[in-house]
């Protein structure tokens, strides 16, 4: 299903008129047939013709309907094989009982793909499903494609097509060109976003709606939309990904193109409960995985759709940020107040003015009010448009300033305020973000700036929204190419049993990828555990070793800081006497007490959907407690797990903080990447791995793996 | 400035005509007068003009120009003198040059209070402030009050007056009666909000602009609207609260007489850099300080103006939630995924349906789509209006539904569901919070919603804030009263010096107050602490006793876990060689080494805005790196301190968790509860102490003071 082509191709089916598509001419055709086309505006086929009509396809529109020769004037075939072809899309709107056969029709007819409304199929039940898998079956055996089932259909303004039900399409007086492409598995939500983006003039390159995604899915469209010219910015609505590591390429391949990708995935909570099912799931449910691989890529997730639209709005309609300081002008003290909070608060920087800009800014303000925000409210002699003029210009040419911010409340002069701010906008040397409340009153303003193309939001944390964007975008222009294999590394990915592995087993492979443990000597007698102390040195620490104690330290099977042979001795003894019945034998494992340092949980595992993670944390209550987990696709370098250490909630804790000293952040960031490429090379025969504790030293001194363990599956 | 009048009287001054108003009249007006009356929009006293005449003030309207016989047809006056009195409220738009002999001339007409929209007076400079302060004088000599300078006016819907230069009046059609007050520092904010509601029907009692406060200020327009019947809902933009302790006492009589309190406070960032300053700082900025206010009365600090007026909208047009519990229904999977993540996420209870709603939904939809939110696309049979009314229904009566939650996206039969939704709101025994996105396609419905007065918000934000003040005020129906004072405290507040105390000061302190504390014993010399130590059992700690060594630890000054006499003589010459010169005699204090339990911070400031406040949180990293830190205003009772623990993010570690023992919860909120009382005791002349540590002990086991610093002004 990963496969497509990549050009149009014509392949010899039921005659010459076979076109064989992908999704970005499904998404650009030239032909459209609507099956089960009616007049009745309370039918899917109905609403379907009055959206096509509406908006005036610019190619060719067959309408099928067996009972009727014509539809609102225009000619009807009785069936897809009876029209003239070639036709590029079938949009499907027939009851599921003559699903099948409609399919069939239009393979032979040699139907490009066919866009299927129907629902209840594969997201409803088994016999869905099985209906489902014989439409893909009937396709594929013909080369045609298929969008849906159960989806909306398509938006392609380019082309004036609006062939979707939505019925948002009938309050739409055109259908938005531009440079924003949506690509969303919920039907409902492309029509919501698609009057949302109308309302505030976002144009759109495309939107598609991919429902069961039973063949093409949505990296088939997300592929598009990164190979599409009029694209700049894509926005994904996302409830599964099929295909993560395609994914993750596509996503890298925009981030380099200069695309930006903004992602909404439902299931957050629902991946928060399985996250808390298990100790390990709760630091790397799925969506923080998606999280993760998202950020690895240079995509930025986002927490609720409509932001999601009005941010891609504001980056698609202006040029690229080259720094993200931010200069902000508000005409009323209290909104500069709380959006200076806001903005702060968020992380994002407001700019000390340089001296220019205060001394033009002098011209109307007293020194005390030429802040960042700056309020037009505050200036002193004759108001007039140079008043405002001259501000938003100081600025926006400030050399510090990177993105422009203007927050519209009620005020004097409003349209002599936007003539300034159209004006810098249509400079285009930096981005230009404004805020005009929903109000009738800002009205005429709103008409102005959709008439111009210019962006606007309607709320400030569109604002914060984008200027997050822009910061992340900046701090990872793009992504990490894949890290190379750090030295020491075995060339290929370890033998090794399957099942939970014992300590040993788990520091052997720890070991054999460069990563420092403890020297561990393996007893089956006390005598010979009291020597290897002696070789030791005490205090030493004494555990079982055994494949069927998965939780040493919870049935007495861990004794610390044993200071004398009296003390080892006795502790070898307890675990004997505490040995699990069966046939494998007494083994107890000698250790150095590793003391003082601080204690971190590196660990990796393997996502169902998303391939190797690596995770760090410090240990005990900040990852137990506090969840203060960093997350990041496997392998990665050490300047990366360098990073994610910086992303820590206890940073401050490892960089050195009050008195303490910073830790050895190199070895850790070591560690880190060699377990990451242990990861990476045990695949998906890995669930899980950890190093826990981790001791890390004072910087220079070290990290050191003092206990581990590991679940591997059975089999590669 | 905190007296008021609390019924209108008239006094004798300059005849018969003076009246004397209160913050409720001035709202309430029955005759107004524009000094500075104009036609001219342009200028603000024709914006005002122009604004009251286009609503028709219901009462007597005066308009004073010295050059113009008439304005707008109606008769102008020279002067306020010559004017037919009485005159409740006199509207004031005069250059500044002009405004002393204006307020003199209304204060000899015996105007009400006079409404000073001049600007440029005390915020601006020292000439302005010392106009503003003689302005002040000649109102108070008469009797008049002043709201203002540098404010916007007001507006006062049930008597069709608005009486402010906000240009959003001339978009309105009319001035939105109802039950939100809204009470704002920022004039433009004031507009911005009225805009807002008009175009969401939200309804006001009243809205005032107070600007610089010089009389008039906040706390009498919060107290007018606790008093008045119409108003239901209060909601505050604060920057500067001129009396915290009246401000707190107006938020509980609210509470108590069940009208929420929503407060917009700015400055939260100036806050976190005053925070930053010092250790203690850090943690009792002044934002926090208000925001523990706030919750300690029943108030709720919100993030933003918009966001505010949205929830008081929901409130104010909504019966009394009884439970919090959330029942949903969506019309888009999509969207409801999103929606139910966002409210789970923010802490919200999506109910389990219980068994008859779980039957009557089985009419429409199969058991797998039965879930909360409810999406209505997912329903099986044929679409009928009943499907949505039955479902509408269900949820709504479910008996575990507090609050009912409908999130419209673009659908079939939205007039047909909108029916359900005004029945299930008129029979009014269960909040419905209704989400209706902002575009022209749902214009039709916004419309039916304005005409029937029923509440909507446009954005999900909104309804999750809406969830949090319901649950807030169900977690808190009303206020606390204030705590009793606890056994064994002292019956006044202790004397002691000023300046910082030392440590053995600071457990004196304590222990008058029942804190337990560790028994020290302060030596002058070798032989006497290695007496001291051999009395209070090896192993100790010594530490320097002087009133110049602020941070003891830096320098030296603490020897813990001093094992042998030889050790305990050692660190006794190490703080003798260390000792500062000077002639304060050299002291020691041998102290018994408490080990085990878990360290606690527990402290109190007194915050110059808002008065004593007691602080607890983990000590260590999770105060200095996680900020992980609970404040109360003081005295806290000791559940109210306990419930500060359970709001800790670190509460796990107290609670016990994962095999460790539950901590001495009921020792520590002792040792709050008490610390809290010497704060309130020791009043404005606390700057701030600090127990730290306090260690605890398994439950069962208490807790003890180890270490303490004090720091008091010299005199009270």
């Amino acid at each position: 299903m990963t496969t497509r082509t990549t050009a149009r191709e014509r392949v010899a089916f039921s005659g010459a008129r076979s076109v064989r598509i992908d999704a970005a001419q499904v998404v650009r055709p030239t032909s459209v047939a609507i099956i089960g086309a009616s007049e009745d505006f309370s039918k899917f086929g109905g609403r379907f013709v009055h959206n096509v009509i509406k908006h005036g396809f610019a190619g060719r529109l067959i309408f099928i309907n067996p009972t009727r020769d014509s539809i609102l004037g225009r000619p009807a075939y009785p069936s897809i094989e009876q029209a003239p072809g070639p036709i590029d899309v079938a949009l499907v709107a027939v009851p599921a009982s003559l699903l099948r056969e409609t399919i069939e029709a239009c393979a032979r007819a040699g139907v490009g793909a066919c866009i299927v409304v129907t629902a209840q199929l594969g997201e409803f039940d088994a016999k869905g499903r099985a209906l489902q898998d014989e439409l893909v079956a009937i396709a594929q055996a013909s080369g045609m494609r298929l969008v849906g089932p159960n989806c909306m259909g398509f938006i392609a303004p380019s082309h004036r097509l609006g062939l979707t039900s939505s019925p948002t399409l009938q309050y739409a007086d055109h259908l938005c060109p531009g440079a924003v492409a949506l690509i969303s598995q919920s039907g409902a939500l492309m029509g919501t976003l698609f009057v949302l983006g109308y309302d505030h003039g976002v144009g759109f390159s495309f939107l598609v709606s991919v429902g069961n995604q039973a063949d093409l899915e949505l990296c088939d469209f997300l592929e598009a939309a990164v190979e599409d010219a009029e694209t700049k910015v894509i926005c994904l609505y996302v409830e599964q990904v099929s295909d993560p590591s395609r994914f993750a390429a596509l996503a890298r391949r925009a981030a380099v193109a200069g695309k930006p990708v903004l992602v909404v995935k439902a299931g957050r909570t629902e991946a928060g409960r399985t996250m808390a099912r298990s100790h390990t799931a709760s630091l790397a449910g799925s969506y923080e995985a998606f999280d993760a691989v998202c950020r690895a890529c240079g995509a930025t997730l986002m927490d609720e759709p409509e932001g999601m639209l009005m941010t891609a709005g504001l980056l698609a309609r202006n040029p690229i940020a080259r720094t993200d300081g931010l200069g902000v002008v508000v005409s009323s003290g209290g909104g500069g107040a709380v959006l200076a909070d806001r903005l702060t608060q968020a992380g994002a920087t407001l700019v000390a003015w340089d001296e220019a800009t205060s001394t033009r800014l002098g011209k109307h303000f007293l020194p005390q009010h030429r802040n960042n925000p700056i309020d037009l409210g505050a200036h002193v002699g004759a108001l007039g448009p140079h008043v405002f003029h001259d501000t938003i210009r100081a600025v926006y040419e400030d050399p510090q300033v990177g993105v422009f911010v203007y927050l519209f409340t009620p005020q004097p002069l409003m349209p002599e305020t936007l003539d300034a701010l159209l004006e810098i906008w249509r400079d285009g040397r930096k981005p230009v973000f404004v805020v005009l409340d929903t109000s009738r009153f800002a009205e005429d303003l709103r008409r102005r700036m959709l008439d111009a193309g210019m962006p606007f939001v309607t709320d400030i944390d569109d604002v914060l929204r984008g200027v997050e964007v822009v910061r992340q975008r900046l701090a990872m222009a793009t992504p990490e190419p894949a890290p190379d294999r750090p030295p020491r590394l075995p060339p290929v990915a370890p033998g090794v049993r399957g099942g939970f592995l014992t300590e040993p087993e788990t520091k052997a492979l720890l070991s054999a990828y460069g990563i420092a443990t403890t020297q561990d000597r393996i007893v089956a007698t006390r005598q010979k555990a009291i020597a290897a102390a002696r070789e030791i040195g005490l205090p030493v620490v004494l555990k079982a070793v055994s494949r069927r104690i998965v939780h040493k330290s919870d049935g007495g099977f861990v004794h610390l800081g044993l200071e004398n042979e009296r003390a080892v001795a006795d502790a070898f003894d307890a675990i004997a006497s505490a040995w699990p019945d069966g046939d494998e034998p007494l083994a107890v494992s000698v250790q150095p007490m590793v003391q003082g340092g601080t204690e971190l949980i590196v660990g990796a595992r393997h996502d169902p959907q998303f391939g190797p993670l690596a995770l760090v944390g410090l240990g005990g209550v900040f990852v137990e407690v506090l969840r203060d987990v960093q997350m990041w696709p496997a392998p990665v370098s050490p300047p990366n797990a360098a990073a994610m250490l910086r992303r820590l909630k206890s940073w401050p804790l490892l960089a050195g903080t009050r008195g303490r000293p910073p830790l050895d952040i190199e070895a850790v960031a070591d560690t880190v990447a060699r377990l990451s490429w242990l990861a990476h090379d045990l695949g998906p025969r890995l669930i899980d791995i950890e190093i826990n504790p981790l001791i890390v030293r004072a910087a220079g001194f070290g990290a050191i793996a003092v206990d581990g363990r590991a679940n591997l599956g059975t089999s590669a």
